[in-house]
């Protein structure tokens, strides 16, 4: 039987990542690619970078595989019934036909005539979803929320951001983007304004602290800076907040937690918990179990290809 | 062909319902039959409940119907695994097995030789949710969130509750409990704890006003007293914030509303609905429709049916 094996695409603030991968959840490295974007990108250079990223990865399809499609995850907000995105933190790209683009670039690459007859249409499925139902999907297949009934995935990096699948289907709402729990609201801030890293460098420096990034939260953090570990455990307290009430609104059994800014101490993780814990008044939500995220850094890739393996 | 029927319960704070719905959710109105509960109800006063109130109900099931089955929705949480009841307000019935019981009674009342061979039988499936996710289904089935792809539906009374559909089926999350929205977080209260009836007359009460009830407050209010109105706007804030949130995390594209308390002021929906509107920070939340609800009071019973009939 042929590998089956999708072209898995993923849309950030920083940076286009492409990649193929397998039925098995399997990202196959040689065929990765990368382009940087950013918060000036225009149509102009993210065409550039999608033709450029996906003929990369697609040169590297088994002439064996059967090509079961393009899945995407973009930085949300996405249009899923226009295919189009809006990305928060791009404005030149609002309104962009993500999922037209890459289909027609993929079909374009797939024309060489280094593929086989069988493999040289565009007739395959291209599927767009906003990057945190993409880790979601990718937590709940192969990741800590497998087995999970409901369950919520997250990334506390930049942005906060997430996904929800339930019986292992993602959740995408009314218009594909469920999952925003960053832009929920705490008092006047929204959690992302609070608890992101950026967010934890400024009230730290705001605090009399003189470090500039996350990594040097951390540092300082692990020699025993008050200010700093404070800074962690405001943000540890803000998103355990926002996953009490979303636990609540939602009876989720697990919550996976991934990001850079979740790694900023040994026990981020367990401070999110008891946040959950001392917040959440029903007993459901209260026994949520939050934990770290099984994947790498290729969790969005990986369940923007689950978009179409699955 | 014979009409599919199913027998519907819902168990509230203070009583339990009873009734027959038909396959186009309407309620049967001679079959219906209620018992009073309360926070004292014992394991023992609702087998008696059930007994009576379901004997009533099937009595008037037509000879030649097709019976599909028991429907129930009960105050929350419950465990949907074990078909068992831990309502908030009757603690004496936390454990209690609803689903084992009403389905019981519903074949004891079908053995009765009043019914054809065909009826006398016990293998009829027997559902339960919360109330909430009852409400959710009739509103999505027949009433204001038809034609929804994903729907919050809510009460506002005693308490605060709902429920969530996503593309015509009820999301119950890990143990059934999901649209608990009332107990959702906001400061160091529940949203319920601020904005019910009984949480806005006490509020009102705290500023100097002297009425005792909701029906106070509507009277107090439309006559220009301005802490009464005050009581309203802050509840309607308060349930308008919740529900950016929900609308956020969810991508909803309706929100139904109903529920005593929320029939206070004629614009109190309208209040709630530039709530969410001042709250939300992403477009497609701000986009959510707010609207009252087209049921009346049977809406569980014909959302606890569907659980059955759908």
């Amino acid at each position: 039987m042929p590998t089956r094996i999708a072209l898995a695409l993923d849309l950030g603030g920083t940076k286009l990542d492409a990649a193929l991968v397998d039925a098995d959840g399997s990202v196959l490295t040689a065929s990765r690619n990368r382009r940087a974007t950013g918060r000036a990108a225009t149509p102009a250079d993210l065409d550039a970078a999608i033709e450029h990223t996906v003929a990369h990865a697609l040169s590297h399809l088994p002439r064996d595989a059967e090509f079961a499609g393009v899945g995407i995850g973009s930085a949300g907000p996405i249009d899923l019934a226009a295919g189009a995105i809006h990305p928060v933190n791009m404005p030149g790209l609002h309104g962009y036909g993500l999922a037209d683009a890459a289909h027609r670039s993929a079909a374009r690459a797939l024309r060489h005539d280094d593929f086989p007859t069988r493999l040289r249409h565009d007739d395959f499925p291209t599927r767009l979803r906003h990057d945190g139902g993409c880790l979601a999907l990718a937590e709940s297949w192969i990741g800590a929320a497998a087995g999970s009934r409901a369950s919520l995935s997250i990334v506390v990096s930049t942005g906060v951001g997430g996904g929800i699948v339930v019986d292992g289907e993602p959740i995408g709402g009314a218009s594909g983007n469920a999952g925003h729990l960053g832009q929920t609201v705490i008092g006047d801030l929204t959690l992302e304004e609070i608890a992101s890293g950026p967010a934890s460098v400024a009230w730290a420096r705001s605090q009399g602290w003189n470090g500039e990034t996350g990594e040097d939260i951390a540092r300082d953090a692990a020699s025993g800076d008050v200010v700093a570990r404070a800074a962690i455990e405001r943000s540890a307290a803000t998103v355990g907040l926002g996953l009490a009430n979303a636990s609540t609104l939602l009876d989720l059994d697990v919550i996976a937690i991934s990001g850079g800014f979740s790694r900023v101490a040994p026990d981020y993780v367990d401070l999110v918990s008891a946040a959950l814990v001392r917040t959440a008044v029903l007993p459901y939500a209260r026994a949520t179990r939050v934990v770290r995220s099984a994947l790498g850094d290729e969790g969005p890739l990986v369940g923007a290809a689950a978009l179409v393996l699955r």
